[in-house]
């Protein structure tokens, strides 16, 4: 722990808590402003200069206890388990951790209260997993977050009995925000073991104490305490006899690493480069298996140094040919596919498709009401990251909409959302894209023809991605 | 129109509509009572003998134009579709049908109720398949219905817009009840057109109006009243301008068929007598293919004779081996699979592991109130037809339990339900069966040991299968 | 044994041993010839009656030690190996009996003698798999019986060395004769030990000596002996110290029972039924689900007994529609899949497409001497069970035409070979179907246009199929 | 055309014809030695330097009409048809190309002589796919050649009827090298039309002949005739009225770029730098995908620039940890695949595995005469490219040989052979490769005991991987 960190963790006293921000205006600034919250005192810059990616944080906030009771409590999951059709496995984990053996015991099959409260007071951590999917206040957080991190901000919550712990020490692929919510929990958070395991790209296998060193981080959190920790950083925390524990933790970051978008980008890179470059559909030298492969790797042939050069030489290449912009659409469409959808506001909602007053249904079944945008409204997107533009195939000349408001609450629940739209249309929604979150006036899309202005409009109302002003009357 | 089912469209008019009644003591009796509800004034009997896969049945009710309202409105379809995350496809189909020409219009993604309304203000048909899984009304009918029938009740809602039709004529695979909850519409229905068209098993393609005869049956449908036709019966509707319909069909009996039976028992009889019947074994005749066959059809020799002789005889020898009880089982275990979840009364609900009352989170985290059955609680299942004992795997003692009482609200939404007991509890699961609907004690569950009549009881109570006499303490 | 064995066991020395017949003007002929030597002095009518599926039959052929010896040779088997492709597994198996231990030996890759061999000094035993594939001798032999059996006839090779066992006690699924070729080998044969094994449709696992009881047959075979059991006798054989074995086990009818063919007539047969008779579409009884099934199996109701009876009623009527004629060509059509492709004599060869004299390629290029048929030349089918008609498809007017002449060498070495016919060719197929082995001439085909006749006699014969009277000049 | 290039072909006429070198003692100098035959009297270095994928070279070669006649004539190829079993579309094609329309007339099943001739007569051409196959002179011919390329070496040949074309205009994907066997036919040659059909990496399909521009090589080849051209040249080719045509397309190179190097590295050494390099696993910064895509491309922001900038690095450093020599072993494992099992000479089959003269079967059955290795014989591989060792999984200490001695004659025709060495050995596998075509004794092979010596001595030549210096006793 250097001594920024110290320090941060000693400043760490949440004093002036701001108010959560939900102005809707600009969703960049309204995940700016929930994470500022989450994190509160300590700055943004602060965070990501001192912290992301580098060491665990503590915020204390012993006078606020109740900072995230509004999110989730455990009479709130009582109901969701309730009031939803929750399976075992796939929505809620039972686990133990007793003399250093680590179990699930799910049974099969749906989830009632009853099943579930009676392995937690046998002593078993109950997981909840993805909470947000039915607890609309956590999937507010979440998905304003998702607009700040511009990646899934996914979550699971915990709760643990008294005296006992859930889960074996480990590692996991996210960065990890936990959120006490009610009791309290002892946590220990070890620093990556070795330089392969720092930021690593897939959780660890539970360790046994013994495989542990000292903790970077020994803390308990009370109601309202804040912890951050790295992907890769050690973790196991446990409750005292007496008190039990209900945390959260909201997780980023997941699959976002320059190699991931790499992972996307060089098979394309080299796709474009044998296609652009003749150099790279050249032959390959008669004699390279003879001078190449590890049988021949002490062989310090001339043949030997030639080849390796002329590799180096072509890797050099693929960089001109990297096709940059579109590797990063697919990341984009990617978190297209991976998003909470959206969570309006009342505000928002009168000002789109969703408003519940702009159709009636008359007695005789006719539908009245039904309003349409005109030159004149004014829209802007309904979030910054709602949609990404993506060139997918060169063959025409469409331009390919994927978008999330219609992605279902669970994860990946559905397939991938998207329509296309021509490029003189992809234009438009570009600069819809530049000139958030600034509503502009239908008339002035950039189109030819008014008829094009207002079909754009009116398609991507339809669809849910714009925002009026105003409530259309 | 035989001169019965002409009497009964006669007196098809609804003077004494029965109230439906729900006491939820006995399954078998609510399901015939809201099939009499639902044909009122006609009884079981007569349309058992009468129209059931024989004949259309009309019954008018004008003077109660409200007697199905309760179940849906249009207004609850818009709600329905502003509320849930409704598909297009998958959920809603919007149809047209004009100078002949079939088409489905669903664009791709998700249905919002602007763009549902728009094209049904252009003249589209709004089909919305199974509307029992977001109308809680529905899906109480259709799940009293289906202890009724033994067989899933499913549904589709059709709104029409006036002067238009949405679907070509066609005959359906299943057994439809159309319920007239709107505005008013046009049938015309026809008697099967061969033979092979009798109680079909698959649905027909689109005829043109030259494919069709004169209709048996032509009448126009007003709110509250009842049209039944058998599958195979093609049929077309229409409104009149100025006029909007919404119905709803209700429908049953598809592959449910003694065919569908056999489907599953002849398999299994031939394997139980290839086991069991050395005759089954023996080789073929060494010349069987020089004497049957297609091209030696027209041969009737000596050989040829002995060789049908024999094959007669075996057939004959099946039935001895046919395994009927357990290929009745695997269609109990197929229902069990398509079944709608019960719908669980106010009261039924206190008597049940669903309870809310029944577990209370404190404050501090514990959970008290957890009520264990003892050996005087009475019990019985939660419905008639709540599981199915079924006998899958001979290589051990197990009886498999599937139930439905954890199937999703959606069709086939999840994998079946299934648990497995010794074949001593399966006993005890049979005497719950046959005493249905009396309670009995959990001491007089035939089993030995009184842990046992516990464990069992406590088993089938979390799962949700049983009802207790009273709400637990 | 019974009396009638024992005395066919006694007469069982080859006195008189008729030559292999090869005339080739018939080949069901033909096939009962090689059969008839197979077994001399024993005639196939009291084989048939006495020993085939009911118990072992030795044949004793002291003074005709080669009677077999063309067939194979433990040289031979040596030259295989060397001269061709031969894999481990798939080819060939090496394996071992020690101390009630049955191991397999095969290394991965393909199978030198060198590496065989090594095994074989080391004591174990050499199976080759359908040695025919690369023995042209043996191929003859169970091509011929092929036609005489309807089915598949296959062999594996047996070459122990001295003093030892290669498989432990078990028994098979086919019909198996055993030729023995070298040395000798000492044979125990069991019957089976229960009415279910009796004839059994899937091969046993290996058996300890103590699951066995005592040998019905238990006989020392020396070269130029024959023995047979039926499918469901355990057999265990074993040389002695100072002599290897060399035996041949030809196979056939295995899935060849009244069982295998009603498991393609029973699914045709319902369906069949359920297009039509409407009694099989009928709806099931609405509460049959409450009165059948395994926990109501001891519930005698009337209901219950009423489902039952019709259940019988309507298996009684599945013979009506059962469709055997056409199952027993899927079983033909599956014949011409398995089938060895024919053998054919030096003047068959001449009077087939396959005739070297047919076509000259002149030094220019240009080919002559491409000779056709015409309307007086005779024709025959090559073999009786050179093809199958069937009919599979009742949406056009086409009859499948499934052959063998291009059967690979090695079993199911290549996808059913097939061509189509009008209905019109069929018939004259059907012609020279049933006047084979007579010749006819093409001008008398069963159709209506001479150039009908010879575009048929040319097709087939293009393929292979036919053969002419005398070679074409 | 250049005017080195015209030299080439004026210097073509082959006045002094080497004789092909069969010593057998160096693969590769017999790889190169028959390299050097097939384009005598031009040198390989010469043609490597003119022409090799850059232009077309044809040699004359007007006294040797028979330069390549042992290799393939069209009586062999009669002889092949009859005497194998040889399917349309699988190893034969008939096609044509007539008024601008190419078409592929195969029926489907077995080519017979007389169905093939009667196309051929008819006018379509003969494509004969993989003849090596069934050709040993051709197999010879390419096993050795693919030991001077370093990659599979196939061959089509084309026999065409008098007057007349049987394939469009198009372009391979492989360096096609042309010898003319029989007739005369008549070839234009055209450049590759633009830079992106330089070496193109796929055959293009059929051009018409408005789309070729004027030809850079024009030339009638005569029996002995040599032409290549490298892959993307578009040709064309067709007999003359009174001359048929029969020449073989020798082919190599296909997928054998730097490009095709590159698809196996690129992933590997990403998942390498993300393994051992912590940059590669840092997150992507937090507004990337608002700065980077398609969409934002025209925008020049400082974020921008340094995204790039990184990505830039990042790709710099990835050489750093290409694993080439690994992905240098996947393109050799995929060459032993690929490859043509070795043909062997008289002499060297009788110092291989595969000496006939090895092993005697006693008439009583034992085996005699297997002879082993001791610790002076001399050995060496088969061939320079008869092995490929692979380190394949990290996890163990073992290497896998990857060989081609057991390959299938047919391409592809059996899985990859693979068998395992310890580390250990793999090293003495080394010594072997590098010592290569020198003998060595058993006993200098790097290992510390005499038994392994002989043991892994024993494996490759039981394998058939080793040549001894001399016949084995």
């Amino acid at each position: 722990v250097t001594e920024e960190e110290e320090s941060i963790q000693k400043n760490g006293k949440a004093r002036d808590v701001p108010m959560r921000d939900e102005s809707g205006t600009d969703s960049i600034k309204d995940g700016r402003d929930a994470f500022s919250w989450l994190i509160a005192p300590i700055k943004p810059e602060e965070f990501f200069q001192n912290a992301w990616e580098r060491a665990p944080l503590h915020v204390k906030r012993t006078n606020f206890p109740d900072y995230y009771r509004e999110i989730l409590t455990s009479e709130k999951i009582h109901n969701i388990i309730r009031d939803n059709y929750i399976l075992f496995s796939k929505n809620i984990d039972v686990t133990s951790y007793r003399n250093g053996k680590r179990e699930t015991l799910n049974p099969p099959g749906r989830a009632t209260p009853s099943i579930v409260w009676d392995f937690y007071n046998r002593g078993c951590s109950v997981r909840m997993l993805n909470p947000q999917t039915f607890c609309p206040e956590l999937r507010k957080l979440n998905a304003s977050l998702q607009d700040f991190f511009g990646c899934f901000v996914g979550a699971n919550s915990y709760l643990t009995p008294a005296n006992s712990q859930g889960f074996a020490p480990h590692y996991d692929d996210i960065e990890a925000f936990i959120l006490q919510l009610e009791g309290k929990k002892h946590w220990k958070v070890y620093a990556p073991r070795k330089p392969g395991e720092v930021l690593p790209r897939f959780s660890s296998p539970n360790f046994t104490q013994e495989e542990l060193q000292k903790p970077v981080l020994e803390v308990t959190l009370h109601p309202g305490d804040f912890l951050y920790f790295p992907r890769g950083f050690i973790h196991q925390a446990s409750t005292e006899p007496g008190h039990h524990s209900l945390h959260l933790t909201v997780s980023c970051y997941q699959k976002n690493s320059w190699g991931d978008l790499l992972e996307k980008l060089l098979p394309a890179a080299l796709a474009v480069a044998q296609e652009e470059d003749v150099e790279f559909r050249k032959g390959l030298p008669l004699n390279y298996l003879r001078h190449a492969g590890v049988s021949n790797s002490e062989q310090e042939t001339a043949e030997r140094q030639a080849f390796f050069a002329h590799l180096q030489k072509l890797l050099g290449r693929l960089m001109v040919h990297a096709p940059v912009d579109a590797a990063v659409d697919q990341m984009g469409k990617q978190f297209m596919h991976d998003a909470l959808p959206p969570v309006l506001t009342t505000e928002e909602e009168k000002c789109s498709v969703f408003s519940e007053e702009l159709l009636t249904i008359n007695k005789d079944g006719r539908v009245s009401g039904s309003v349409a945008l005109n030159l004149n409204t004014k829209v802007k997107l309904l979030r910054s990251f709602i949609l990404r533009l993506v060139k997918e195939d060169d063959s025409n000349d469409n331009v390919q909409v994927y978008h999330c408001v219609d992605n279902s609450l669970e994860y990946h629940g559905e397939d991938p959302m998207m329509f296309e739209v021509s490029s003189e249309f992809a234009m438009a929604v570009e600069q819809l894209i530049h000139s958030y979150p600034e509503f502009i006036s239908v008339s002035d899309l950039a189109l030819d023809r008014k008829e094009d202005q207002l079909e754009l409009a009116d398609l991507l109302w339809k669809k849910g991605l714009l925002l009026t002003e105003k409530p259309l009357a």
